[in-house]
């Protein structure tokens, strides 16, 4: 009798660690496909307060979202025809990000910056710089990167940014508690 | 023997006790980030839908969704000039929210909302109130409204509305077993 | 004692039970509101390398994302004035989608086709074919169909693919490790 006790309690521990194993982390898994000046700041201040949660943060930057993670100040050479243009047509880092709304020719874009620098909101460089600071990891998409000809050299110097796949943030996002699409 | 058999179970009660309040719970958390009519329509489509599933519901609004919920009806003075902008730029309520794709013009926009009615769909205005009847809880962004200049005086009469941060957001969405970004 | 402990076993038992039921499964739901190109192709970049990790995956096509699964070879007769209309103004399938950004009058759009096809990225029909294949479950919104007056029989053959409403995808969704509204 006493047996069979033990035997269903070594059970239960394994069926309860085996649950254990399955508990989403406290982990919050963002994609930043928008190259959108509001949308970049909503996810970075999701980011951001994220973090003082208690949460680890990771954001994969997809698509229109890669150009804001661009470095205005390098030059890169070396680009083939399709490369170079996209290089021209795409904004280079935050400072060319407009709102997705109500950016009548960028004077919304120039009035929302204006705004937020009068009531205290920090700036999109400084929302990334202090969620380096912070620890928040920084995922790039390689087939975004490859499709746009963006060279590794010409992103931003950020603390915990790594270049990688889909299904890399996909293990991530499997095993955090949140997950959004922005 | 005996005894170490109690203390196993009483290990594994802890553990179990310690996975239960890590559950998600039955609820969903959405940030209308959008003013667009079409995401707000979703966003509240998926709200009640999941009243009716049993999920308790939340929606934050920020930025563009803020002004969804502004009382077009209510007249608020004692702006500075940016807020005052602000107001009369941005859409006052439901009434003023336009579709994402196909707008033409407002032309889209109308035959969206005649097609609804047609079809026996809930106006957004329909949608609101009947959200309100079902409990979904209403967060509004105090950083959006801050930013665009609103007062809470000029905001809809919702059953439950409250006022908060992303901190506030963020701690409903981490217990949730859905997050959308809309 | 042997009793008392008996019990509660049997009592853990029915706990951890329990929790393994309300425990997320290894799926990610996806809403597919969006038809721009660069959107779905996102959505199906992240469904197919889902699969490869193991999870099982529903895309639940809504609103602008109903279009993209139209049969550019089928035509429906029948069709009311709205009906005719609407099917005429959206886009047949994926050869109508368009970049949410820099289309610049379809420009983009080919350059980025053309793009893809250089670098040996899939094309949406090659990764909704891929997808069916891989044995991603594609909802349609039947509320968006009657909407747009369309009919099931202009819609894509694909494997898996089942006509229902929001309740059914919250079903999916709930039980999800992943959920995103793209």
């Amino acid at each position: 009798m006493q047996e069979e006790l033990e035997k269903q309690i070594a059970d239960l521990k394994n069926q309860v660690e085996n649950l254990a194993g399955k508990q989403a982390e406290n982990k919050i898994s963002m994609i930043v496909f928008s190259g959108d000046l509001d949308k970049a700041l909503a996810a970075f201040i999701i980011g951001t307060g994220s973090v003082a949660m208690g949460l680890e943060v990771v954001m994969f930057f997809t698509f229109w979202g890669t150009p804001l993670l661009r470095d205005k100040n390098k030059q890169v050479g070396g680009k083939d025809f399709m490369g170079t243009m996209f290089g021209a047509m795409l904004p280079k880092g935050t400072g060319g990000a407009k709102l997705s709304k109500m950016n009548m020719a960028c004077m919304g874009t120039a009035m929302m910056k204006s705004l937020m620098k009068k009531k205290n909101v920090a700036s999109l460089e400084e929302m990334i710089q202090m969620a380096g600071e912070l620890g928040v990891k920084i995922y790039v998409c390689e087939m975004s990167m490859d499709l746009m000809g963006f060279k590794r050299e010409e992103m931003i110097n950020y603390p915990d940014l790594t270049f990688c796949g889909v299904a890399k943030f996909l293990e991530e996002a499997m095993n955090s508690k949140i997950q959004l699409f922005i």
